[in-house]
């Protein structure tokens, strides 16, 4: 095949000097997970693109051939380890004099303890495996479970090619750790080796730190080869540790991270070099494969920019904030992208969803149309009885603005025939059951979401490729606010992690920023959410969310709270609300807000477990692979209580 | 309150020696997640009893205070970890002579390097606490994830119980780690680190282990605080290992294991005591909480039975086996305990499931009346209008034997109600989408099924603690052969890691085995499975599940060697099959059927992602909490490719 250069790759090499020590290529690419053949096929292309500009070496990010992360999938099913070592050799013996560094998970066939397989990178040229580098600092948190199927490295550096896969103990050597390439000296870390700096974190998460380990041997470069995910405030996070570490070892930094979605988690890219000074000299693209060349000895490279604002969250101090703004072209690109590549990975083509004329169905449109193409989506309106003409006529307006395919199926009949087959049964279970009827129950609520969910998952099941969407939002997930196969259900969930104030705050985003503008009807993002299931019998009006609920402003306060700071109730009741500032709240009323919370999210860690797969977007979320709780401690007294009443119910046995 | 011992206590007391030294109480108790209240009453209960028959020692499993396993819940949420740290120093207080080993959460406060928690048991006793023993290997596969919220301890045996929540390096002394109560000198050790040993284990997990390294002190008696869940094939490992290590060391071991079930988590109890010649003096009884008493030094004790049949497991190879028998009880009582304590634990009362007359939905029946009691039960039966008159009648014959509550709610009028709705909406959709309608498309399958779920969760909204059953199998699920918001949906899933053979066995020895004989009306056993959601149009009888997927016995020997022996493609088609030793199976047919098995599997694999709470019962699963794989992992090569081909691919680049 002939390479082909982008122009701005060709650009970027203009700038540098050609031939000089350290021009480094950064390979950002979007691997498919365990398709090995697809991601090394795709390593080679971009090592030949490196090769035609001369660069000493092209870096890829972490498991470069499996993916990140690969979860369970290597234990149960070896093959696939098998086929990356396969695929490794044989890109090896096809390098030249440019060198490349790819990410692989390596098999501890000669090792008798511990577990089967490192987290490892090869540095490959010259026509062979030249070193291995095998990752120690395993994270275990969050959407990280290393420690799951890896080892972790007992030593950290480059290790001899000789021990690729079947090695004793006798093989590792405490080498310097460094390799050299061009007459530079490498130093090489896995991700989280990387992220362990002593000074720059209040709580390192390890004794070791791979980086002050090698920093001792003098390196020109490191190289970090990461698969780090974006999550709001992480930024801020990276820039500040990487600037820090480069200047502190007076070393550059060249830190190339994975693009893509795999499942729930969206990797952002955004790969970068710090000179020795700690300044940010590099930086490719956000969301997007790229091939990027710097040279971090010189100082020379392209910075393309963050997403939008993201700049500023760089010094932002962690308070419950609603100005949004600085994280919505990156909160907008996460979904995007998470939507675009769980299709892509999964052959999937088209989306279907309802259109209420609400914020959470309008935004998810919006979104889909954008990650999907508006020809790809269908939206269907679905009133009930009960459904207001407004709603339908908000449905057909943001249809029409999006260009998305658009129909309108009333579920009237579906109810009438499902209720005349549900009251006579009720009757049935009531009269064997004793009663045990609830006075007021979300039967007719659920019945409509129900209906609903049922025509669309049947549009999935006639029409190739297709699948239904979920248009819950995080706050109300956090309050179960969410029917059970009804709204909450659905192939995938794009907003389940976008709390409803950051929500309301992106629909006026996507109205403004989007080449076509104001897409959503401005009533949609006026009117007060509510899912309208249901009359309020005292004021004959519709049913608002927030009565159900309360304040969203105060509800995503208090979800902020507990995720980012780990807030107790009595934290939350001593300190002050931003919703407090504007809002008249007497403690009557927080306490019963704060035990309404903690009430309903004990009742939804079922609803968590059973979430479609979605995106992950804020700083810590429910999804289940970011965020594992017991359903059965529901039960947990969130108050605590007195040492003196512990003493006396103890006593008491 | 008056200590009350039970009478088997009392007799299991009257055969020791009174006063001697090493009279050993075992409290095996079924705590509840982070209701802290709760479990510490309990504690306090199991040692006052201990007291009054004057042990000197009463233990309790892994995480006593907290239940094991607690996950993120005490990241995100520490108040729970405060609340058992006062539980802790409280029940100190009211300590006398006999001492108890306590399982708890240990903040690090003191430490600013690693994760917040320790794993740890406090040795409490004459009014205070005496030592603390935190757990340095923390398993990290399956359904263990303790690296997730615990930083292992650089330590080993007991430490000053000055240094609890607080403590400084310095604080920690390589002490010789035993604590002597009444003359006897124990070692302790939390769980995996009594699970280590190099000789026995081909491949152990760990370089530590923590047992040998106490064992050069001589302890009298080693002291296992666990948490270990049942499984197929475990009892095997766990008694094996046990007796091994005590005769290595020619010291006894008493291993105390929680019981009960933690959403999908079943622990089987079964404590017990080997004598130092590796013997069995001593052991609890399965799936029940209970208090026990044993002197490992006189090899004094009761033992109480295994589930039926276990023992033949002890010496089992590890090949595929249709003889279920040996396991059919564990795997009663594992399902029954699941149940029962997700239902109690949860505050749930009742069940309501369709009847279908069919295997899976019959045995579901009689296991949830055997959980719950058949008066919480309630079986509808939701015909359609190709359901079999037979099929009607034997789902009223189960209901009946079972004396469970009983309905019969047709779905006819749904369906076609539901029909009238989807057919214009399909036109429509393919008008605009320009066709990509499937020729053969699953609709009435699903719709009827989805109806049907329509009808349980209706009855679940408006009754009181009630929840719907998902009645899907193991083998099913593995193939995709279960309908999303259908008969996979639930708030429940007793049956979702039980394969259809072992199925077949388990409704044979429930018919056998239970008290009312042949509940389940033998043609419900004898029909081929299928769920008479639509009529084959070559023969005009109903689909059978074998013809759309394969063989069960087939399937299921697929899913035993991927689950257990992590075979791939080329070794099944390599191995000889049991299937093929009784069957004549060309290798074009075996070849058809592998294929289809893996296709189906990856395109299973959202809805392993959203299924309801289960209960583990095999040694490997698919459930969530035991298997991670991505779902975007659909497109893995499971064959393999010649090394050839891959070196041809890569020079075409």
């Amino acid at each position: 095949m002939e390479v082909v250069l982008e122009k701005n790759l060709k650009e970027q090499f203009e700038q540098l000097e050609k031939g000089a020590q350290g021009n480094i290529a950064m390979a950002q690419i979007n691997p498919t997970p365990a398709n090995i053949e697809k991601n090394a096929k795709k390593v080679m292309k971009y090592i030949k693109k490196a090769e035609e500009i001369g660069a000493d070496l092209v870096v890829f990010s972490e498991l470069t051939l499996m993916a990140y992360p690969i979860m369970d999938t290597i234990d149960r099913h070896p093959v696939i380890v098998e086929e990356n070592i396969k695929w490794l050799k044989e890109i090896a013996k096809l390098m030249g004099k440019t060198h490349a560094v790819v990410g692989f998970v390596e098999p501890r066939n000669g090792e008798k303890i511990g577990k089967r397989y490192y987290n490892s990178v090869a540095v490959l040229g010259e026509g062979k495996i030249k070193a291995i580098v095998r990752k120690s600092l395993l994270p275990t948190y969050s959407e990280f479970n290393d420690y799951r199927y890896f080892e972790p490295s007992p030593v950290v550096g480059c290790q001899p090619a000789g021990s690729l896969g079947d090695f004793g103990q006798d093989k590792i050597k405490k080498t310097d750790g460094l390799i050299e390439i061009n007459g530079l000296k490498y130093a090489i870390v896995i991700c989280e080796d990387g992220w362990n700096d002593k000074e720059f974190f209040a709580n390192p998460m390890y004794e070791l730190d791979p980086v002050a380990e090698l920093a001792k041997q003098k390196p020109d470069v490191i190289i970090n080869c990461s698969s780090s995910p974006t999550r709001s405030k992480k930024e801020q996070l990276k820039h500040n540790m990487f600037s820090f570490v480069a200047k502190k070892y007076n070393t550059p930094i060249v830190y190339v991270n994975q693009v893509g979605a795999i499942d729930d988690i969206s990797f952002d890219g955004s790969s970068r070099v710090y000179n020795k000074n700690g300044e940010l000299i590099s930086r490719a693209k956000s969301f997007e494969e790229q091939l990027t060349i710097a040279n971090p000895i010189k100082s020379q490279g392209q910075i393309y920019p963050l997403t939008k604002g993201l700049e500023k969250t760089l010094t932002q101090q962690k308070v419950f904030s609603l100005d949004y703004e600085p994280d919505l072209e990156r909160t907008y690109k996460t979904i995007i992208q998470g939507i675009r590549d769980y299709y892509s990975k999964n052959s999937l083509k088209r989306a279907v969803l309802g259109l209420s004329g609400g914020l959470d169905s309008s935004v998810s449109a919006v979104l889909l149309a954008d990650a999907l193409g508006a020809e790809s989506v269908f939206g269907v309106s679905m009133p009930s009885k009960i459904t207001s003409k407004e709603s339908n006529e908000d449905a057909k307006i943001l249809a029409q603005n999006l260009g998305i395919k658009y129909a309108v199926a009333p579920i009237k009949e579906m109810v009438t025939t499902i209720n005349e087959q549900l009251e006579p049964l009720f009757e049935k279970v009531e009269a064997k059951w004793n009663g045990n009827r609830y006075e007021n129950s979300y039967v007719q609520d659920n019945v409509q979401a129900r209906s609903r969910a049922t025509l669309l998952w049947g549009i999935s099941n006639e029409f190739s490729a297709t699948i239904p969407i979920a248009t819950s939002d995080k706050s109300e997930l956090y309050m179960g606010y969410a029917t059970i196969n009804g709204d909450m259900s659905g192939g995938f969930a794009p907003i389940a992690d976008v709390p409803k104030t950051k929500l309301f705050a992106l629909a006026r985003w996507l109205n403004k920023n989007r080449r076509q503008k104001n897409a959503i009807p401005d009533a949609v993002i006026l009117k007060p959410p509510g899912a309208e299931l249901a009359i309020n019998p005292e004021t004959g009006t519709y049913l608002k969310a927030e009565d159900a609920l309360m304040p969203y402003e105060f509800l995503d306060e208090v979800i902020w709270r507990i995720e980012n700071k780990h807030e107790s109730y009595h934290d939350m009741i001593d300190d002050k609300f931003l919703y407090e500032t504007k809002n008249n709240v007497t403690p009557e009323q927080k306490k019963e807000w704060l035990d309404k919370f903690y009430k309903r999210m004990s009742g939804a860690l079922y609803k968590w477990s059973i979430l479609p797969p979605s995106v992950i977007v804020e700083g810590r979320s429910i999804n289940k692979n970011d965020y594992r709780q017991p359903i059965t401690s529901g039960e947990i007294d969130y108050k605590g209580q007195e040492v003196s009443k512990i003493a006396e119910k103890l006593r008491e046995i």
